[in-house]
């Protein structure tokens, strides 16, 4: 999407651009099509000041800085490290700084600990004397442990569930299950990155269990990324009850390929060894920081991208960025002196990754209020441009924010796109109504280093970062300063 | 480059697209324009059984098994290895059954093997305590090893040798100096690969020998490459005599953005273990296999790719893929039932990658014969579209070639550009007069994967891997069945 040269190109553009509305609602095609020219302006000073917040944030480096520090100064932030401590600790700080207030809310977390991981083949056609051929691996989060020592067995390749289940025990007993589900690069291409995702999860997910079910002794996924550069993708996996645990990992895609091809043509045994730990849960915080409103401070609006990270890398995209932007946004309003009517509340979420018990605290310890929540904004899809926003709410709410969509239209960011579900932190608070609102970035190249050792700062483009800041800082302030609630 | 719709535009555009003259050769531009209308055909059976010739490789898979075997069912080949052995008899067992005659040339070989190597930052500022940021790093060829424990020293980073001779003994001496010489990516995409490899690689070749000068106790380098996804890449390195040897490492992209951002607002101090081991010079061989000539046997044309890889990887691009379309030329031939008038030799080289023992090998045991080689080919720049060759001959040499030129012009490989070296393997035989071609790859993608675990089977694609083969095959055919040698 460009922005676009003239505001009465916007105009005519913004039918088109604006809100797709849910499911529900009446298609009425012929009079939205022009609609733009009848959006009223909001009322002044909000007008206005949404200019100031919108020139402000797109020359302001302060979230950059934040995703610097908490990337290059801290590190990986899994839950239950040191460093997701450290980051508490210093995004505290710093809101503190800004003069907001400040509760760190304790939320108990899992606590995995990676430890060796190798794999080689040990045994195909063709091999030289005395020589393995190396698989690049990595362990999928809260996987159990091989023996110190490894273990080693052959290996038997599949592309989905239905081929694993029409091998039956016979065939998998005692084996290695390679899931082999491809990525689906042209869809990711193609803007569809998210379903990209979806699709070849589940077997992150549940393989392990699955495999197991018919006596596997450990489990291994290509990797869910798009790219070529021989990366293992870690993430959350999930050990279903009254099953064997057994260790399960993630090969890259290029090590996938090699183990289909050989296993095509011959007998292939593998040495794994994966030792990673499951220590007793840990407490752990979401920061919780509020700017409050000057007219209705038991009304909030949250903004918010979530602490951890995975351990490859530094967290960059997934989501320093999302926590920099949220914080952003109040040390936008106080380095313009705004004062929001409704409470802005910055959150930093706590275990998104693997196990999102600070959303599920939130929600529970925050239950009682949901009413007086107006809206909860996360982004977690990267830094990429972003497009406008993904949101979970009434068509009436919807319409409200079509000016705000409008002035976003001049950088690109004008799209309200209706969604099922927004970003995970928030959907437990959508559960009980709250309107919410994910940052619709282009996640084209997202998930080619998501999850991985090559999520690190330089993936973050300051100019569209700040885009990004302008978008939650905008969204977020008119949320908090309209002269009503959104619709629920 | 397209492919040209018909043979009168093919006509139309040949004047553009044929040679570069060498900078000696006069200036004709005005009637160079058209000269493609002139060029005569080659004389018959020539010039069907180029033609024969290319439709048979656009529709063959044994280059790409060839490729697959050897990375896929023997893997990385680094000199002095188990599987450089295996490779080594695979190949000449392959190029037996053909029908060739095998030779195989003894020559003597660096013996390095990788050892362990970890990096980390193990004192910066921000640093959560008991904890340290993990480099990713790789040990250089040649490398000598740290202690077995590692050593644990402050690092300083510049960007070159002068900023490196200027800080003197006093602030380098003790540390780990890191060069971060950037891969300049914008000249790779504009076509330019080789000459953005040329700018960085001094200092993964000298580094460790300019900072020992000064007293450093370990050098790094930035990896030599142009994509970000924390990829190290290894490659050749050299002590220059009478210095002391410390241990030579390269790290990624980003973790050199993150030492340089850390050392520029505090001490940072690294610890840093490489464990490679230099055994005695080993034993290993160039494969030799002629398909001889039918008029001039003593004359011969040389088609090769080099069989020993770096180790990260397998070695697909580099270079089991010059391998594979060398060994096709005679393949084809063989397939075709062609004789050439004179011998075609294929050679796969052993030892490009550090030391160059089996090229230095042959140009001084042929040294004599060097005045009846008639042409030595190598493809050693990956396997992406071909456009053409790049050519140290005589202007009267490459005169010759224009017919093939216009041949060739109709896969988008019609180009002969004058070079002043072309590829290693080959340069020795180019000091001694012969005329040299190596294929003028498509690069712009090569130095994202080259020396990396990343070079690995599927970044060749078949059908680009036939054009390497065509353009290979019809080049060293020509050159063989010309009714004159080309002239010298």
């Amino acid at each position: 999407m460009q922005i676009s040269a003239s505001f009465i190109f916007a105009f005519a553009l913004s039918a088109s651009l604006l809100a797709q509305q849910p499911p529900a609602a009446p298609q009425q095609p012929p009079s939205r099509r022009l609609e733009g020219v009848n959006i009223e302006h909001y009322p002044q000073p909000l007008e206005s000041e949404l200019q100031s917040l919108l020139q402000a944030a797109l020359s302001s480096d302060y979230a950059y800085r934040q995703v610097a520090h908490l990337t290059e100064n801290i590190g990986p932030r899994l839950s239950g490290s040191p460093q997701a401590q450290t980051a508490v600790e210093y995004v505290a700080d710093q809101l503190k700084r800004l003069g907001l207030e400040i509760t760190l809310e304790k939320v108990m977390v899992p606590h995995w600990v990676r430890g060796e991981e190798s794999g080689a083949l040990v045994e195909f056609l063709g091999q030289s004397p005395n020589t393995t051929q190396k698989i690049v691996l990595t362990a999928l989060g809260g996987s159990v442990a091989t023996p110190v020592e490894g273990i080693t067995a052959e290996i038997v390749t599949v592309n989905n569930f239905d081929e694993l289940h029409a091998l039956g025990k016979e065939k998998v007993a005692g084996k290695i299950v390679l899931f082999d589900e491809k990525f689906d690069t042209q869809l990711a291409a193609a803007g569809l990155a998210g379903e990209a995702y979806s699709e070849a999860v589940v077997y992150r997910a549940l393989g392990a269990s699955e495999a197991a079910k018919l006596g596997a002794v450990a489990a291994l996924v290509r990797s869910v990324g798009g790219a070529d550069y021989r990366l293992p993708h870690t993430g959350a996996s999930f050990y279903l009850p009254d099953l064997p645990k057994i260790p399960f990992g993630a090969v890259t895609a290029e090590d996938a390929n090699l183990m289909v091809s050989l296993a095509a043509h011959g007998k292939v045994r593998m040495h794994l060894t994966l030792t990673p730990q499951t220590l007793p849960d840990a407490p752990s915080f979401n920061v919780i920081a509020d700017l409050k409103g000057t007219d209705h401070p038991e009304q909030v609006v949250i903004v918010s991208g979530h602490l951890d990270s995975w351990d490859l890398g530094t967290g960059a995209i997934d989501d320093a960025a999302g926590v920099a932007v949220a914080m952003q946004t109040a040390q936008l309003l106080k380095q313009l002196h705004l004062r929001p009517k409704r409470t802005i509340r910055v959150i930093a979420w706590m275990n998104e990754e693997n196990g999102g018990a600070g959303s599920k605290a939130y929600a529970k310890d925050y239950a009682a209020d949901a009413a007086s929540h107006a809206a909860a904004i996360e982004s977690d899809f990267g830094a990429g441009h972003p497009s406008g926003f993904k949101v979970n709410a009434t068509p009436a709410a919807i319409q409200k924010l079509k000016r705000l969509s409008l002035i976003l239209q001049s950088i690109g960011a004008g799209v309200l796109r209706y969604s099922e579900e927004v970003e995970a932190d928030i959907t437990p608070l959508q559960r009980l109504g709250v309107p919410t609102f994910g940052i619709l970035q282009d996640g084209r190249t997202y998930f080619h280093y998501h999850h991985t050792a090559a999520d690190t700062l330089d993936k973050v483009d300051p100019k569209l970062l700040q885009e990004n800041a302008a978008a939650m800082a905008l969204l977020a302030y008119t949320i908090a300063n309209l002269p009503d609630p959104l619709p629920r």
